[in-house]
């Protein structure tokens, strides 16, 4: 099994992700939101690049069973239902539903991963479950970063942190033979330095520092608890539904 | 000092750069190529992003100064008088020369940085002094890893270690307060895993065992000598001069 990875997904054009198998994360939010919100029975979510998308998709829906949920600058975007903390999907309120998603990084890396042979969201909620169809797979994988466009570097250290930990877990199995590219032994390297403490981690990042400045705190200690949604979100068609 | 760093250069606008203190850092082998040839003489270094830009220049140009220097995978431009090896570029070769120059990732990171306050070149053989540079200047100053457009993850350890590396200096100086951004935390944490052995690192990496199999294994000894070529490359207008 060959491990590539990019820190970002900025730079993608959908057609370089064709026929590939992925895992998408980002651990502030969307990746966890989108466990969360499946393990509480959401019908479905829908991951659209864009504002626009997602009232255009939502127009055709029918209003009862159809939320629009996201962010812009980590905050609800006007009009829609929900915003992108994981304590807003609750069963209450997500249960039957199919959701139109719509985040700054998260939804654009998902979105442009239509055409990936098989696409899986992963976070620290589900790193172990992630980690397993990986290795009942057995291919070559691609990680995708969702990283941070709004930085120059395009970089998020949390979700830097979570590839590295789950290839961490991929090397820990001895039956399986894990080539890594140079990114991937980067991010492996990473998180050996900063995956001791992911709540502390997530807290000193830029990009958590930004949500308890929101007032997000609490997310962080969602998004920090490992295996604690051990679900697997995947791409069916075009949208993301429980393995 | 605010130091940020991005670990590619294939997601950048021109504009993102504007104004902005920038090191580009492409060690195998743009970056290090570029200390040779002015050390040994090269009047000045022209980066393009295209080769259909460096035949459009030096047409306009006369031939006797003036060579063109670059490579696409790795070896010499149909028509051009120089490849990419800094064994190529010899006091003989381009003493007084203005060389257009074209590479696949390097060239393309400089030309993008032309609206920059100030952009020098970093590479292990000129480590010290572009610490030194930064150190002086005390300003808030971008890392941009030229990296590697060919792969999904657009990553070069390379790039990573020697602007990890740079870091690392800075933060030995103890009357400096300099403040990292995640992904300059990330290449400081990748530097200290893999900056040990910089030569046996360079012929690990994916790049650096691609140079071995086109016949450049000497190439690889040359860019990793620290400090072996302290001069510094900067932008003086549109063209690389020595400061």
């Amino acid at each position: 099994m060959k491990v590539e990875l990019s820190f970002s997904s900025a730079q993608f054009d959908e057609l370089q992700l064709r026929e590939k198998n992925i895992i998408v994360i980002d651990v502030l939010r969307a990746s966890t939101t989108i466990a969360v919100a499946l393990k509480n029975g959401a019908r479905e979510i829908i991951p659209v690049a864009s504002v626009e998308s997602a009232v255009k998709i939502s127009g055709s829906l029918f209003g009862e069973v159809t939320l629009r949920g996201g962010e812009r600058n980590g905050k609800i975007i006007e009009g829609f239902n929900l915003g992108n903390s994981p304590l807003e999907y609750s069963e209450t309120a997500v249960k039957g539903k199919s959701i139109i998603y719509c985040t700054t990084n998260g939804s654009v890396a998902m979105a442009k991963s239509r055409y990936a042979r098989t696409l899986a969201i992963g976070s620290f909620v589900n790193l172990s479950t992630v980690t397993s169809f990986m290795q009942e797979e057995n291919k070559d994988f691609n990680l995708i970063c969702a990283g941070r466009i709004n930085s120059i570097g395009n970089f998020s250290l949390e979700d830097a942190v979570c590839a590295g930990m789950i290839i961490q877990n991929l090397l820990k199995n001895e039956s399986l033979s894990v080539e890594l590219s140079d990114s991937a032994k980067a991010a492996h390297a990473i998180s050996k330095t900063f995956g001791r403490s992911i709540l502390k981690m997530l807290k000193t990042s830029e990009h958590g520092k930004y949500l308890i400045e929101l007032g997000f705190a609490d997310d962080l200690k969602i998004c920090a608890q490992l295996d604690s949604v051990p679900v697997l979100p995947v791409l069916a068609g075009t949208v993301i539904k429980l393995k």
